[in-house]
C-alpha cells in the first residue's frame, strides 16, 4: 500500500549553528535543577544506598512549569509544532539507521504516561514508533533474569521504542513491598546500569522521564476516574493501596534516581502537574537529543543518477 | 501422554560427604591447568590487552587425556555412565527450579562441539534441555547489539541451555577479520563479562568450554569429511579459508580466554584430540558443578499426605 510520503525536510533547516548553540544554551537553562545528577560511573551499588548524599525529589515542585512561554495556549502551540516536528526527525532516523531510540516513561498512577504517548508521540507514523506498555511479569518472564523481557523489546536500528513503564518497575514494586532485599535491589540497579551502558554502546540512545505530580493532584486525578463512567475503564481499587505507600514510592524512586542516573542515560524529573508543560518539557527535551545525533540521508547513489523509470 | 518416568533417584546417592570431598580434590587436581585463571573482577577492558602476561594456550597439548582412566573402553563406559548420571539430573534440576544452566561450547570447525551434544547430553530428556546452534546474525539481529538474540535464548528456571558456538563469535569472526576494532573488540568482552555476571546473580550456572584441538587433527578431520561422502553435509568450503587463520583465531582465543574467565562463568579448555577424552572430561565437569548445587526435589506437600484418588 502506497504512503504519503513525510515531508524530506532536514531537521530544523533555518537554524544557523549560531542559533542552534543559543538554543543549547536556552535549553541546560531550562534543565537545570531538573536533570538528575550523573552519578560518577560504576559504584552504582554504592550510591544507591538509601540516606546521607541520596537524590532527593523534596524541593522539586510538581506544578513548576520551567519549560512554559508563560501562556497555555501558546504553549498547546509549541506541542503541536514538536510533535510534528518529531515525525519528520522520526522518519529522518529512520533512513539514517546509526541509532536506536529507547524513551522510558515512568511515575506513578495517573502521572500521564499514556497522556504524554498522545501528546508528545501521537503524530508520529506507527511505521517507526513502537510502544510497550509493560505490566506484571508472565511465569514465563518471572522464570528469567527481569532483564531478560526488557532486551528483547529494545529497539534495532532506526526504530524508536516508548517504554510506558519499564525495568525500573522491577525496583520498585518488589521493593516497596519487601518482595526483594536491600542487596538485591543494588544489585538489580548495577545490572540496569551495566545494561543500559551495554545498549548506549551499541548505538542506543535512552531518555528517562521520571512524571513527578504532587499527592494533591493524584487526589484530584483519581477522583476523577471514580466520577466519571468513561474513566472508570482507567481505574484500579489497587490504585487505592498503592496511594497509601506514597511516602515509600516517593523513596524508591529517590534510590533509583540517584543510582542510574548516568552518562549513558540520565534521568530527567519532569513537573506533570500541568499536562501541557509535561508535554512541552518532554517534546522539547527529546528533539534536542535528535537534533544532537545530525541526522541524515544516507549520500545520494550515483548508480541512480541517470535512471529513468520507463 | 505419559512420559516414562526417570528413576526419582537423588544424585550421587551412594556417596558420604567424606567420599564428595575426595572426589572434589581429585577433580581438581585433573583440571590443575586446563582452567582458564579467573581474572580479578571487573577490568576485562584491561586484561584483554593482547601481549604480556596474557593468557596463552602453548603449552596446553590438544592430546592430553587427564581424566582418562589409561583405558579407552573403561573411559567409553564412563561416559556412558556419566551421560545416564546426567539425564537424572536434569530431572531433578527441573523439580527444583532454583537454577538456570547454561552450557557453552567453543572451539574450531571440527573440535567437537556437535558430538559433545550427542555423546553427552544425549541421553537426556528433550524436555529439559535445549540447544541453540549459532549462525551468523540474521538482519533483524544485527539491527541490535550483539547480545539481544543471546539473552532471548538464555534459560528459564529448571532448564538447561546448551550453546553450539555463542557470544563469543562475536570477539573472534569480526575481530580476527578485523570488521571490528580493538576497542570494540575490549567493549565486547566487557559486556560479556557484564552479561554474565547478571545472569550467574540471577541463578544462572554457566559452563564454557572451549574444545581444544591441534592444526594436525584438524587437517585429519577435515580430510576426512571430504573423503567420506556421507561427511559431505558437514564440510564447507569455507572451513578451509578459515584454517588459513589459525594463528590468528588462537590468538583471539587466548585473549577472549583471558578476559573473560571470572568467577561467574569460568572458562576450561578441554583437550579435545580425543573424542572419548573430550567427552569424559565435559560430562566430569558438568556433574560435578550440578552436585555442588544440592539439588532436591521441593518437601512433600503435607496436604496430599491423605489423598486417595477414587
Amino acid at each position: 500500500m502506497p504512503k504519503s510520503k513525510p515531508a524530506r525536510v532536514h531537521p530544523a533547516p533555518d537554524e544557523s549553528p549560531a542559533d542552534s548553540a543559543t538554543e543549547g544554551a536556552a535549553l541546560a537553562r531550562r534543565l537545570a535543577g531538573w536533570q538528575v545528577p550523573v552519578a560518577q560511573d560504576r559504584p552504582a551499588r554504592a550510591r544507591s544506598k538509601p540516606g546521607a548524599g541520596a537524590f532527593s525529589l523534596a524541593g522539586m515542585d510538581p506544578g513548576a512549569t520551567p519549560f512554559s512561554g508563560g501562556d497555555k495556549a501558546r504553549d498547546k502551540a509549541s506541542v503541536e509544532t514538536l510533535a510534528t516536528e518529531l515525525d519528520v526527525l522520526q522518519n529522518l532516523f529512520y533512513a539514517d539507521k546509526r541509532f536506536k531510540l529507547l524513551v522510558v516513561l515512568q511515575g506513578t498512577d495517573t502521572s500521564g504516561k499514556d497522556g504524554t504517548l498522545r501528546g508528545v508521540f501521537g503524530k508520529i507514523s506507527p511505521l517507526g514508533v513502537n510502544t510497550t506498555g509493560w505490566k506484571a511479569p508472565t511465569d514465563e518472564e518471572r522464570a528469567h533474569d527481569f532483564l531478560w523481557r526488557i532486551h528483547h523489546r529494545a529497539p534495532g536500528a532506526g526504530e524508536w521504542r516508548i517504554f510506558n513503564r519499564s525495568h525500573y518497575e522491577d525496583v520498585l514494586v518488589p521493593a516497596v513491598n519487601g518482595w526483594i532485599s536491600d542487596a538485591q535491589t543494588a544489585q538489580r540497579l548495577q545490572h540496569i546500569n551495566d545494561f543500559e551502558r551495554m545498549l548506549a554502546e551499541t548505538g542506543t540512545v535512552i531518555l528517562k522521564f521520571m512524571l513527578h505530580i504532587g499527592f494533591d493532584e493524584q487526589r484530584e486525578r483519581l477522583q476523577e476516574r471514580i466520577d466519571d463512567p468513561d474513566k472508570h475503564w482507567k481505574f484500579n481499587v489497587g490504585d487505592i493501596e498503592v496511594r497509601k505507600q506514597w511516602t515509600q514510592y516517593q523513596q524508591a524512586y529517590e534510590r533509583l534516581l540517584g543510582a542510574t542516573s548516568t552518562a549513558s542515560a540520565p534521568w530527567v524529573v519532569v513537573p506533570a502537574n500541568s499536562k501541557t508543560h509535561r508535554n512541552l518539557m518532554i517534546a522539547t527535551v527529546v528533539r534536542a537529543a535528535l537534533l544532537k545525533l545530525k541526522l541524515r540521508y544516507s549520500p545520494a547513489d550515483p548508480k541512480l543518477e541517470h535512471i529513468k523509470i520507463a
